[in-house]
């Protein structure tokens, strides 16, 4: 999608995504970092609800991608990293953003973004072939890393800053994205960064895990970690945040297998979105039109956000790229011999990489449920539609009222399920405002117990979406829930 | 213990601490950082293993603490966060280690362990009253921040390089141990820092927890997260790293209660380490002697690791210390009002922390066990104890053999298990290779598929401890699995 559908659906969706935000603010899932000291720009920390739905998402892909792969295992690597692995990785030398400074307003900005809301402009005033041309000489400048003549488009575009309305522009710059820190005390101190990326975590042990855990390529490493990047512009929520988290697998191959792999995992990682929730009609596989040199296929894996269609996962082909740099300045050789080919070889990487916290939107997104007054007297009503295994609780127990034994029943049944289950209990307020308020974080289900329990041991069992009730024995709620709301159950869809 | 005793004990288990170091880098475990590039000091990743255990010892610890507790939730928060929190936290001008350099070595000392070796070389030359007198100079000196009569101490009692034999020293210096770094762009960029510890994230976000989650005090408030130190010597493997993981559990509750709810973590934590598997007589609860100035008590828990006694776990009765301070910096309000006392104050903290990495090194030295031959034929081997549950895999699948159908019958299985445990898969080498193999990553259980199995559906089970085995139906497996190597197992047992 270009910059200029993306700013109209973007419009047109501003108010739904403003409403996503501030329900994620108002109820416990995610907080602006540090908000007592008024803020810190694009970071965020996760609050109770929003913690336990990354935690099951995050352990929902991490056993579909090792403990049902015979084939792929896991690792931990640290953030801090040797400084020659970003050498290697071409991080150091080329991990960088364009950027601009205007001297009137003292504004900074992606040169980029400035020239893609230039273009949009025109396009607007029923100008798109210079739209069209202004954006191709841009990628081409770039592409080239000429940013004298991005300096000259500039100026042939007499493109202003949005504050000053001004061209009183500073040179075009590269900044390096990665934050770095000095290890050691002051005069013999090294220069680290944290990694900008996990992958390289991965690779730089390829021949560790490759020999102690004794895999047989093809296989597959994965880890789940944070990464950090300096963004000049953050934005959008979640979305582009300067620290974030990435849930990648590299998965090593022979050479000349790698269409065959991209095709296969292309396939799987699909079947996983949908059993996510996520219908094919707000997915939608973007394959690159410029490729890495050293790739020979990338596809973003997008979700229709209510922003536009933005990516939250990438597949790449990446070949031997990043081994055989390594290899070169290690100066070792980081080969795998094949028994079955009889040879050695770098292998080829297929790799998957998915935003974790862009996923988190994404559900946010896809959950959020605002539902009118039906005529059947159902009120208007405002809900989380989770999967209910990614639900960051799986069902509340609510004794009707506090009195008479019901408390004490109802507490019981939590303590018999609190071992399996993320279970909620809450005891004052109307059994209605409990049910809004299990609606507003979206448990799927809510267990009342109330008289006739004392009587029979049943349990009315309230459903998220449906809001109907049934009664079931007490007995058999473990049951029930495991069915309906363990992470299992999404397994077994794989 | 002190620092003479420890050196002592630290002899006699070298060699045992040694073999538990080469097992976890042998069998995937654990890899040095960076190992391609020789390395990067006091940085370690988890490898396949490694990061099996870690996780589950993180969902025993994270379940037991928000999951089991009604009254406890978890949070997430940035490992940046805005720079006043440090301020207020007291860790921008007084986390700091003492460190002196010999002029002529160049090799830099944290000032007080080289101190204490040298009053550990007093007591074994017989001069304990030397000794004493050393270490409590250094003490009040150190309290009082005096710096210069720490470099009059070194010349009174001519404290030399362990290298240069000299006393060529320079001025002893505070260095702070925060990593900092630069966030946006050059000139008007901020510095922040990588978090020293976790908790800071909690009490900035206290009134955030409480009021989107609706919390009455007393509540806990739990997070898993990276804090990072700028260790100036890091050593003992992963016990002193510069970038580690913190299990932290703030309890909020009514000033004038802090005994009482300091007293019951301290009960409630001995029996996670109990169902851990760690005996009493490994286990030290070693209360402060020292108080921090803010604090009412404070208890370190230590495991009786192979070079000493050493904290695994904090548990600290801070007051309302921090939110105070927070709440000065920010000049907003951080307090509860309390429905039942019917009055507003700021909560005293109850706070359990755990050093993650601390818990492997327990989980891998209190598992790694030596077994000689036996007179009734059992060889002489090594594996890992680890408590079932815990294992980096429960359980593997293995076929006697390849051929037969077996293989078929084996994959049966796996596949029949794997959504429900990390079960392993093996079926190339001889079985007693294969069962070596298991006993060293620590695999409780190993399933073999024989002919037996193709006439009458059962498979063997050999356990990892008594190397005994028995025959099973094959359809009862998943139910022995979970009786025995569940999370949930442990859970019930708190």
């Amino acid at each position: 999608m270009s910059f200029v559908e993306d700013s109209l659906s973007a419009n047109a969706s501003h108010h739904m995504f403003k409403a996503v935000v501030s329900h994620a603010y108002a109820y416990g899932f995610i907080y602006p970092s540090s908000a007592i000291y008024e803020g810190l720009q694009a970071t965020y920390d996760y609050g109770p609800y929003g913690t336990a739905l990354k935690r099951n998402v995050q352990e929902f892909w991490w056993k579909s991608m090792t403990q049902l792969q015979e084939n792929i295992v896991g690792i931990d690597a640290a953030i801090m990293m040797h400084p020659t692995t970003w050498k290697a990785s071409g991080h150091l030398d080329g991990f960088t953003d364009p950027m601009v400074d205007n001297k009137d307003s003292q504004k900074r900005y992606r040169v980029d973004w400035l020239i893609e809301a230039h273009a949009a402009q025109l396009v607007s005033q029923g100008q798109p072939t210079q739209a069209k041309k202004l954006l191709e000489a841009m990628g081409n400048y770039l592409a080239l890393g000429d940013l004298a003549g991005i300096d000259a488009l500039m100026q042939e575009f007499a493109i202003v800053c949005p504050l000053a309305k001004t061209a009183n522009w500073t040179a075009v710059r590269q900044f390096n994205l990665m934050f770095a820190t000095q290890v050691g005390a002051q005069e013999d101190a090294t220069t680290l960064y944290l990694r900008p990326e996990t992958a390289q975590g991965i690779f730089v042990n390829f021949l560790n895990v490759q020999k102690s855990a004794r895999m047989q390529i093809p296989f597959g490493i994965a880890q789940i970690g944070k990464a950090f990047r300096n963004e000049i512009v953050a934005r959008q929520f979640i979305f582009r945040m300067r620290e974030f988290e990435q849930m990648e697998m590299q998965f090593f191959v022979p050479p000349g297998t790698e269409q065959t792999w991209f095709d296969y995992w292309q396939a799987r990682r699909k079947v996983w979105y949908n059993v996510l929730g996520i219908s094919d009609d707000k997915l939608r596989f973007h394959p690159h039109q410029q490729l890495a040199h050293y790739a020979t296929a990338a596809v973003d894996i997008e979700y229709a956000f209510p922003f536009g269609s933005k990516e939250v996962e990438g597949i790449h082909s990446r070949t031997d790229f990043d081994l055989r740099n390594h290899a070169h300045y290690a100066r070792k050789k980081i080969e795998y011999f094949d028994p079955e080919l009889n040879k050695s070889y770098i292998p080829y990487v297929i790799e998957t990489s998915v935003g974790l916290d862009r996923l988190i939107l994404m559900l946010l997104s896809n959950a959020f449920t605002q539902e009118k007054e039906t005529t059947d007297g159902c009120k208007a009503r405002t809900y989380l539609k989770f999967p209910p295994p990614l639900a960051p609780i799986k069902a509340a127990v609510l004794p009707l009222v506090k009195k008479d034994g019901l408390e004490t029943k109802a507490l019981k049944l939590w303590n018999h399920l609190k071992c399996d289950f993320a279970v909620g209990y809450e005891a004052t307020q109307s059994i209605g405002r409990r049910y809004t308020r299990q609606d507003l974080i979206g448990t799927p289900y809510c267990i009342t117990v109330d008289y006739q329990t004392l009587e029979d041991d049943t349990v009315t069992i309230r459903a998220r979406d449906s809001r109907e009730q049934h009664r079931m024995d007490a007995a058999a709620v473990a049951d029930f829930l495991h069915n309906k709301t363990s992470i299992k159950s999404l397994l077994l869809q794989l």
